[in-house]
């Protein structure tokens, strides 16, 4: 069993990217990956430049996957990465994942994970055969209270479940937004970096998903509606599905980029005999839970009375949001640019003048309260 | 200027410690800071302990903050830490904070600042003459809709503020928690090492911080009336608190820790002549606006109408709640888990197969929607 | 013009009746309308039993809609009614609405509007014919926040209009309730008396009449999948609509009686190429805004930045629910118990003790204001 | 015993007024009462328009409370008044009830109850010694949550309460509103009509009501802080309060009519030894009720497990806010419009097109969901 931090590399993430940047932040939260390792981008001098940003040994940086994963390959099993992390756009997941599953490497690969089923159907069998792991970041099922809705359905708490209403609902892409060259829009609106699909493989896949995570069932059947809003557009912005799953269940997924105002509006709603529930991931702490015989309750997670895996996926105390750990995040960042001489730090980080102020603020109440009179600090 | 990661040291957060754990994470996430050294406990084989599960090498490694503290400033400027974080209870705040900066290291310091006036007074003179930085983890105030709040206060765009209302209410406290040993509780009501306030000290600064914070306005005056509700606890569980700005507002503060059921409800809102808002830090991304001639306002944080300090302060894409990362990390966690061999993990990650399954769904849906029929993925 | 109180007759609304005693409390809200005749029920002896307990004249109580009609239609100009309200299960819709029609009344007549196209057909034509009016309840079109909606959509304000979610979700149903005789779920789950529909008939059509409403669009062309859940019900309990508009918008449409726990969830959200809207009948004061530039607006009944038509639908001032009515002519009712000499009310209302309390507060809050200490008011 | 609609006059609630509309809606809203008699204004020319408006009997309204109960005093049992409504401004109250009571009238009053607790005492004497009924219109208590609220508290479910919290947060007054002439800011901040206190009376006494309603228990004691934020008013427009229970809870209260943007924010919780409870009169029928040791609940009216007051207080099924009523009336009002010929009616109603509409709708659902596939209506 491998022991120490766990090494890893990553294939895209250049400059401009906005998901290798997420990859990078969550793979080093809990201290057991190290990234050590890269491809970041298709162009060897940006792939230098991110490498360099991120202080890692340039003969570890590489201008394609090939090499990276070859190169890798031939280093000796203490110094290897162990994994690999694919955050490119959706044409360029299949030949990594590919390849670093007969390297021997372990993939993190995102969604959607490749643009045929044929492709997927040969990654499925690779892993197989290889017992190596393969994580697809699906993350919406990495909340807690997912976990818990999951739980809930799978532990028969809510009966066999009848109906479930899933939608996935943006805005950002209303407008011909990738003719402004806006990176994240050029790609996903384009089939020959995204696939035969554009909405419904962008948020639609995470829909499919959260619903399959938490009833446990696949889809069985559907019957769909895509759409293309925006003239000139070559891929569906909008998408509309009715399902049934193995189980027995039917419902609704509703999966749109074109819904002016909303950001990421994903929202599992289902119902079973006993009971059903209701999760947003914009408000991913609340879990509310209907029953037939008694109110409805809310769920949040770090209490008594949710679920063990829940419990286990949650890092700060019950009441505080997931949220609170990058909000404190926030004034080490503030506090290390201070550290480092910058001038004009945007972001003021709580001072010594504002603990002393605290303390003035206490004395004041325990006096007040004894002497039962307006105090000044 | 610092180049590369800043070194840093820690006071406290040994085994069973909570507040530890997380200025840990956060002090990493942004890759600006690595933890080198560290003081965890008194008792030097718990300090060993955690030290060791970090893999700190032992020689910087303490049992008490004068023996890290003095140990690091005889290493090279090259090799010892930057900063150093204490993460003590109240009363053990003072003594490594004051010895931190005499030796000429950078300070990150628990709230509230001290267990008297004197002592934060103290600091605040030290701070001054040394030019060192120094860091109260008020952390409420890292979140991007707080630094919006302020923004639209201290902009004048809600006019003179004539209101302010703001609470912190827990329940945790409700019964005594104390006499089942449990650590937190323990020590917050221990006059010992809380210092003389309870709740007003523990939670009640953070309302304080925040007020003074967002409004930029130093507490002038204060009526406050603290309580003691759970029979035979030494500090006060409860305070409510009247108080007058310098800024001529005036407004009311409540906290406590025995109002049952309640998480974290720190709830801040104010008015002006112009407008108001309203924040609460268990839905942080959520900042009600309102205003003298248009509808109430919800701004959330990413969009292109909030203030470019909020901006600076994400890192998620608009609509992905704060607590994304986390979950996000929670995929990579148990990834790592898997790698390393561990059996019956308890959360699973979405693997290939899931992978497989979006695909399916999407040729099931590229298939229906063009021939107008119910599909099998 | 008719002046003063219009006559109105009643069919259904029988002992045990629901609806019917809400048509009667509303139609005298406003003073426009006096109930003064009806055919409460089939059976002439309950027929009587309401018409009694409603003090109507006995001449003007009938056991059966032929026979109210008829009678009433005899009656002088000046005494005859001038309208009937039919609140009769769906299969007896037709009947009294034609036979009233060609009498020369106007009708408001319970949804659906009949058990068949044609009949409804056959009723429009009537009333096309006869120049009376003709009210069909579908009730949420009355809310001010619903009429705001409209104005909305219909003024351009959100662009064209592009996707549009309906859902009216409840889950009453979810057992067979109709097996314990419960009135309500007896009628509603009959082929009989409720027409070919179940759910979709009972609640689809409100789903459906409000998007046009708020849209001014019909229906162009749907998908449908019908569903009993419930084992032995012969109807629908459970629907689900692809559906595309006139207009060119398209959308789901969801009708459920057998989600677990929802009470009436019917909710509206729609988008559009400037902006969009979300409305739910549960909290029907809150209307959420979407704009493509600029904040989400919360926009409630009674400001000034309503529409001239939400303004005149407001009975109470700004920030009072709908409901300030009910909760104020509850205190009406235990008086009115209190006087005609009732003993244990149910409901206490606040007496002049209360009165004399809250004067007491009165004198105590500007005695300690003024002298600046706690008092006993 | 009093049988049939019990007759009812008014004083006050003449031309302009706003609470007099209400007050005449709801005492008609169940059939208990008819409005027979009125002084509505100290302008007998107003007093008689606004009689003439309501159909009233010209010989029973008069231009003083005087001259109204002295005259309905005069007439035979079965044809005087049982009650009087005073709904004039807070200096108008405690005459026409003192007389009311005098001659043997029930009373309903408005609130506060008078300008001087001397006053108020005289009352609740004179109401002691007569056995008449005496409604003082603290309205919030109608609500069937606030009587949830209530049964949850003095049953003992949430332990020995603790904390209360409420606050009544307006901010129409911001703005010197009196300087325009608006009736209603008019005599409110006029101490001649309002008494020696402004938003303290006009909201505060609701508040403070709400508490003692709720908790069954008196105040023992305060500290108050009133203000005036706008110049020139002469009353204060703002107040908070720090209170203590004879019960032995202690709370803040909040009242302030310079909160801009906020409409009607009464909002009361309150946290006892086993548990806790929140509630808004902007959502009326949401209860949250917090517990120790499980998740909190959600209660709404008209749910199996609610309280049995609570369900004799509700007029519609469960799901349906209170507000459905009005939405419903709302048609019955454009409805009467039409039928009096009114052109140009600002409201729609649905018609029997819409009707049809529904209809043609259903038949769409059944052959779609029969022949699987795409149908026009």
């Amino acid at each position: 069993m491998a022991t120490g931090k766990l090494r890893m590399g990553m294939v895209g993430g250049g400059p401009g990217a906005f998901i290798g940047a997420v990859h990078r932040l969550c793979l080093a939260m809990d201290g057991q990956f190290e990234l050590m390792a890269g491809a970041f981008s298709s162009d060897p001098a940006k792939s230098r430049q991110t490498g360099g940003e991120l202080g890692l040994d340039p003969k570890r940086v590489h201008g394609s996957w090939q090499e990276l994963l070859e190169s890798e390959a031939k280093l000796p099993a203490g110094e290897r990465i162990h994994a690999v992390s694919i955050v490119t756009p959706n044409h360029a997941h299949h030949g990594p994942a590919k390849l670093a599953l007969e390297k021997g490497f372990h993939v993190v690969c995102d969604k959607p994970l490749t643009i045929s089923v044929e492709e997927a159907d040969e990654l499925e069998q690779l892993v197989r055969k290889s017992g190596l792991q393969f994580c697809v970041t699906h993350n919406y099922t990495g909340h807690p209270m997912v976990r818990e809705a999951r739980n809930l359905v799978q532990s028969g708490q809510l009966g066999e479940i009848r109906k479930v209403y899933v939608e996935y609902l943006q805005g950002w892409l209303s407008d011909k937004l990738e003719a402004t060259g806006q990176k994240q829009a050029t790609w996903r609106t384009d089939p020959k970096r995204s696939g035969p699909c554009g909405a419904m493989g962008d948020i639609g896949t995470h829909a499919a998903n959260l619903v399959e995570h938490v009833t446990g069932s696949r889809i069985d059947s559907l019957y769909a509606v895509l759409k293309t809003w925006v003239a000139g557009r070559p891929l569906d912005d909008d998408g509309m599905v009715l399902f049934k799953l193995k189980n027995g269940a039917s419902g609704t997924l509703a999966a749109s980029q074109v819904c002016v105002g909303r950001e990421n509006g994903l929202m599992l709603r289902l119902f079973g005999t006993k009971g059903g529930l209701a999760w947003q991931q914009e408000h991913p702490n609340d879990l509310t839970v209907y029953w037939k015989d008694r109110a409805p309750e809310l769920r949040r997670p770090g209490n008594g009375w949710v679920n063990d895996e829940a419990k286990t996926l949650q890092r700060v105390p019950p009441g505080h949001p997931e949220g609170y750990l990058e909000a404190f995040a926030n004034l080490y960042r503030s506090f290390a640019r201070a550290i480092r001489g910058e001038k004009d730090i945007p972001n003021a980080y709580p001072t010594v003048s504002d603990g002393l102020s605290g303390m003035r603020f206490l004395r004041a109440c325990l006096k007040s309260s004894k002497e039962n009179g307006w105090v000044a600090p």
